[in-house]
């Protein structure tokens, strides 16, 4: 028996964080077993790891070395967490995933999509999700949101082109990959969003 | 103007650090500038890589987040330390590199050497050191000194075996890399030791 791999997407603000739970509640109701976690992080070990790349540093971080601790944590997350889950056979609900370094480190940054790639052939392999879910949200909405919280982290330090690049990577990934992907429109209403994600539940619990 | 890349490799107990600053202290005399570091860690950032990669810890780290980990920390060190130093024509001394990784996690945690030359590949790229001294000595004695020391970290708690492969693989990268290599035989006294450097050093220092 194997279970399912369900990822949130989206830019800063977009409120995956606050649906994430309702999500996992709609399918604990119809007798799930539902395991949230996040990247980058979901161990601790991998936490200890998302310390050291989010902390601010008068050392500016090299740009692979941003790429293999995202990678580094999410090896050890995959190890340790998501796939003894899915062996087990429960939904995982993942906040951000591989989805998130091509959009944050690749378009965002300007990486080289080929070692993007090369690490995600070496560290994901065939744990890709069976469903991604992005919460689209145009950038000066999200941000407006996020600035409501406390003290932006190293990364939302960023400027708004940086932000603008992410959620144009979402997007055209989305449009490229139709049969894993299902966009949400994250600016309305909390409500409204939920009665977006309704239909999304449906399908997914009529999977075989 | 572009410095000189030095690298000093061994197993536990070679005494790599206690002849590094002696080491130094010759090129000093000979009238270079010489930045001492080591790996994993030699920039703040770095070390605290070194110091999740170190850490004893209840959950088992999965072996390419080790592999990861450790090239993160290396492409850091890489990027704001050993380039910038070299770029300044200076002499830089690292106890261990890349050589280190083919034998601890290549052979002696058995990890895919495809990956580990991906990565080398990406991260390394052509900062190779221009000259690798391999201070050799066997595994009873590296372990007999090194247990002189405090409490053993988490990859010194490794069994024998896991050392003796390190060995191998140190011997046979030598062997098959003649140029770039010295060995010295690391278990004789300081000063037969540092009879064993004296020449190497000449030739370092007869480099146009």
């Amino acid at each position: 028996m194997s279970g399912r791999f369900i990822t949130l997407e989206g830019g800063e603000g977009a409120g995956k964080s606050s649906n994430m739970e309702w999500l996992a509640e709609q399918l604990r109701a119809a007798g799930k077993t539902v395991l949230l976690t996040r990247e980058p992080g979901g161990t601790p070990l991998a936490e200890s790891i998302r310390e050291v790349l989010l902390a601010p540093s008068d050392e500016a971080m090299a740009d692979d070395t941003e790429l293999l601790l995202v990678f580094a944590a999410r090896a050890q997350h995959l190890a340790e967490k998501i796939r003894p889950a899915l062996a087990r056979g429960e939904w995982v609900l993942c906040d951000r995933f591989v989805d998130a370094t091509w959009a944050y480190q690749g378009a965002g940054r300007g990486l080289d999509q080929t070692s993007i790639a090369a690490l995600e052939q070496l560290v994901v392999a065939d744990s890709q999700p069976d469903m991604t879910i992005l919460f689209d949200i145009s950038v000066e909405q999200g941000m407006a949101r996020a600035g409501k919280r406390a003290a932006l982290d190293r990364i939302e330090q960023e400027d708004k082109a940086f932000f603008e690049r992410i959620r144009d990577c979402y997007l055209q990934r989305a449009d490229q990959q139709p049969a894993r992907f299902r966009v949400l429109d994250a600016s309305l209403s909390l409500d409204q969003v939920r009665a977006q994600l309704e239909p999304v539940i449906e399908e997914m619990l009529s999977w075989p």
